[in-house]
């Protein structure tokens, strides 16, 4: 059944991220160059240095963890895994969203955990679980910490304390089944590492979101992450053949490893996207597929964003679909270009594309044999469908880049800039309407609070039925009033979704910034199915309170 | 967004099925030439005739209920719509499979509900519901009544009465958007009247399960039915993009037409597979796809079982699945040529098949250019993998002849030989293991009566991580002990999955056959789970009891 590896994957643990930014610090690069010239241009900010607030005078509550459950969870894994110093407090004090860092940036530490508690197995998991719910602590799980949409702020809701459940010590790969292609993680391996692992055997999960250097296999079931390549290897969701998640009422083992069943309801599928409300992951049963013996990424141009959304929509509805496929707007193509400076728009003039015409990436890996066909078979409809050809090197460059959004989000905010994201998705009938609705709400609202912003939309995933519509906007920050600002740029394109017929998240999950929108998602009736699924694994309800589920945090 | 279709699909409403048996019984052929021989060869029965007892002999009940229940349900879909004579209560006194063909065929009509209920609407579907809420009348969802695991049964629980809520006037076509590629569909509909009304717009379900002709679209989705084309089409449960069910609680409405979302867990999932005892699907919103231009079928041989299992698998790794695949064992195979006579042994022999060969079938359905691509990629596989070409004969004789197995079983119970299928999934690298406990399980628990019987299996559907093995018993019928019979060697084989890492159904769901081992498929957990959504949809236990959870029936 498979071969069972039980050493300790060879990977350096890699180090927390700042707390201010995203990533490796070192890895910055500053501001490409000609994007002052073009923010000034585009959103008229005067592009004024910004400092951070030193974390020395970030303001953070006293720890508030009861003695009792202190001496408790140290027994278990060990004084050295329950922390509560400054800074490990701040790390896990939020994710990485643009409202999360602004916090962090004003000196705001408020929102830190009372401790951060590092189990290094399943029993320990549950053990952790057991204290917490007798003392009655909130536990918020912590993969990466790379949720953009408020999933790891330890809220604690109606108890006094809360602690972050950092998984990262569960990091091994427990099991590989090179025949049926499967192997079973540690829910705390993060991108890399799990990626070097499977490397070992020939095998890679194919999951590539932009938070893959620090995100956890964990973190991207409970959250229904999407991956770069996910248009071919299949949303992380779709990778579930199994898992294991701790709760407060036993574990719950589902899936066995068969490939499909008609035993019931499908019960993973009400684990998966739990976002640590309904329980712990500790264990995850994934496909893998063979590490692409080739890798072709090529850029193409069409004149209208619409053009480019037809000719998609041929690609996935008439099994020849890339497994990577992306059409960025007009607007997106253009700051694209900006980025890559003018030897690239050169390049991509001589070669056709021309000015307003918006960018298609598409990226094909597998076998040498069947990547050939499958690109030919590719090729042959974007060319039917009016795309010009623009060779690989815009294919390459977006590759080479794809994972560098977040770090460019720093530089962005050093000089007081407000650089956010935010995707849905919706049927490719009403995808224009849905997209017109968001871009529209997103310059009313920013407009009217005198900070007109740039709103970039591209296409990330393509369905048979639908697709994804995935936004950036960046604005001239709003001095002294930066959170309502977002806020206000963020209630507004919410709504607009759910009244055009969006989900109001397509790979970001729900986390706090969402939930409010979970009655319009589900219903009154879903939600009610969803607290009866908490009650029953959570009965205390000391679980990642205030997300997924509407309503005060008490309440959750 | 789409166009409706308001006009009701113009399609001949189809005949009940006769209470002993399947389908249209002016289609029975009669047993093969040469079957007899073969069946004396292979299971030594005598092929004794065998008469069922006349309807008007078979025992019932008295109808139970009471006058205000059915005061109310008269007003609310009249009288004609509220049924209990003797006839419609017989058909519905469960599905088609060998226990319940068998109680018939031996005039035990006790199952038979009080009474059928046919609503027309959404809004009567869920006055039914409160209805039978209010007077504690138990309520079994009826699609097309072709459920083989007793999904179907009128199980009255703890309540005095039971009606069955036959679904077959909610046959309307609600929606066909064909941008998108999604259809609306009320759930009553049946396959060919879907499949009809599809055409017009140039689309198809490509959902054709043996029960093709009776089975209904709700039916599809409450038990997670999976076609013959499955394997490129999807299964049933791959198809739903959103889905309406009548509660007792309320309409439980989900999906709203996105083609992928990260708003929390996938409820759509816990409704799907539900098999009526959660809701009473209603209407249902599926991928479509054009009708083929064109379809090629064709088989293969292969030396041995696992020869064909280890192409099969590398077909389905590496982007050359065709839509249908198939791999008969050797007996199965034997079976397939005996039921086609001389002739076509004589031509497969000249083709390469070799005596104690596998047969595979496969078929590829789209557009020409498309289909001459995958089928050649398929075909080199196939080749490398030391497969012969058999040519197109096979797979059109395999074709014509896909929905006629339930028919050969009528011919073969009215000759004392009990016929009778399973099915199940597991991983690849656990099939011939799982293969192999089956069959001999069967073969044990029959050997043991007395009546050795003749196992055939083959892999109907193809998984990366796995593949369905789908079992055929046949044995001569232990006269006076039918049902025993048919317990112990279905025991025996539920037993053997359990213990070797099957899962307990693929595709036939769970109903009351398989429901003692929903334990074992999501644990005690999973269990508590499925009873939390149960009380809150149906707080009263009016839906389908003794279905799907295990316990007594007036618990679930």
């Amino acid at each position: 059944m498979g071969e069972t590896d039980d050493g300790r994957p060879d990977v350096a643990r890699l180090a927390d991220m700042p707390v201010h930014g995203w990533g490796d610090a070192a890895a910055r690069t500053g501001l490409p160059a000609g994007a002052a010239r073009f923010l000034r241009r585009r959103i008229g900010t005067d592009l004024a240095p910004r400092e951070p607030v030193p974390l020395a005078s970030a303001r953070l509550r006293e720890p508030a963890l009861h003695e009792g459950a202190r001496t408790a969870l140290t027994a278990l894994v060990g004084s050295e895994n329950v922390r509560d110093d400054r800074t490990t407090r701040l790390v896990h004090a939020g994710g990485k969203s643009y409202p999360d860092l602004m916090r962090r940036r004003l000196g705001d530490g408020a929102d830190a955990p009372d401790a951060v508690v590092l189990p290094r197995t399943r029993d320990e998991v549950a053990g952790v679980l057991g204290i917490c719910a007798e003392h009655g602590v909130a536990v918020v799980p912590f993969g990466g910490g790379t949720s953009v949409v408020g999933g790891v702020e330890p809220v604690r809701g109606r108890f006094a304390a809360v602690i972050a459940l950092d998984l990262r010590r569960l990091d091994r790969v427990v099991a590989v089944d090179p025949v049926s292609r499967t192997a079973t993680l540690q829910a705390g391996l993060r991108g890399p590492a799990a990626e070097q692992a499977l490397a070992r055997h020939g095998l890679t999960l194919g999951h590539f979101p932009q938070s893959f250097e620090y995100a956890t296999v964990g973190g991207w079931i409970a959250t229904r992450s999407a991956g770069q390549a996910s248009t071919g290897y299949g949303r992380s969701d779709d990778l579930v053949v199994g898992l294991r998640a701790a709760t407060p009422a036993g574990e719950l083992v589902l899936g066995h490893g068969v490939p499909a069943s008609a035993a019931g309801p499908d019960l993973r599928e009400l684990i998966v996207g739990s976002e640590g409300v309904l329980g712990v992951l500790t264990e995850v049963t994934l496909r893998v597929r063979p590490v692409p013996a080739t890798r072709r990424y090529e850029g193409w141009s069409f004149r209208s964003f619409a053009d480019g959304a037809k000719a998609l929509r041929d690609l996935v509805q008439s099994h020849a679909t890339p497994d990577v496929a992306r059409l960025s707007d007009t607007d997106e193509t253009e700051v694209a270009l900006a980025q890559s400076g003018g030897v690239a728009r050169g390049y991509l003039r001589l070669r056709g594309h021309r000015a307003g015409g918006c960018l298609v990436i598409c990226g094909w890996e597998g076998e040498d044999d069947v990547v050939r066909h499958r690109r030919a078979a590719t090729r042959a409809r974007l060319r039917r469908a009016g795309g010009t050809p623009l060779g690989a090197r815009p294919g390459d460059s977006w590759e080479r880049g794809r994972v560098h959004g977040p770090y460019l989000r720093d530089e962005l905010m050093d000089v007081s800039v407000m650089a956010e994201t935010l995707e849905t998705a919706t049927s490719w009938s009403n995808l224009h309407t849905l997209r017109a609705a968001v871009r529209e709400a997103l310059r009313t609202a920013l407009t009217a609070r005198g900070t007109p912003p740039l709103v970039l939309c591209h296409i990330s995933h393509l369905y048979e039925t639908g697709a994804s519509l995935y936004f950036t906007w960046l604005a001239r920050q709003e001095r002294g009033a930066e959170l309502e600002q977002w806020r206000a740029a963020k209630t507004a394109a919410s709504e607009a979704i759910m009244a055009t017929g969006g989900t109001i998240t397509h790979h970001h999950a729900v986390g706090t910034d969402h939930r409010q929108y979970m009655g319009a998602e589900v219903g009154a009736l879903g939600l009610a199915l969803l607290r009866a699924a908490k009650k029953t694994l959570d009965p205390e309800g000391i679980l990642n309170p205030g997300k997924l589920l509407p309503g005060a945090p008490s309440e959750s």
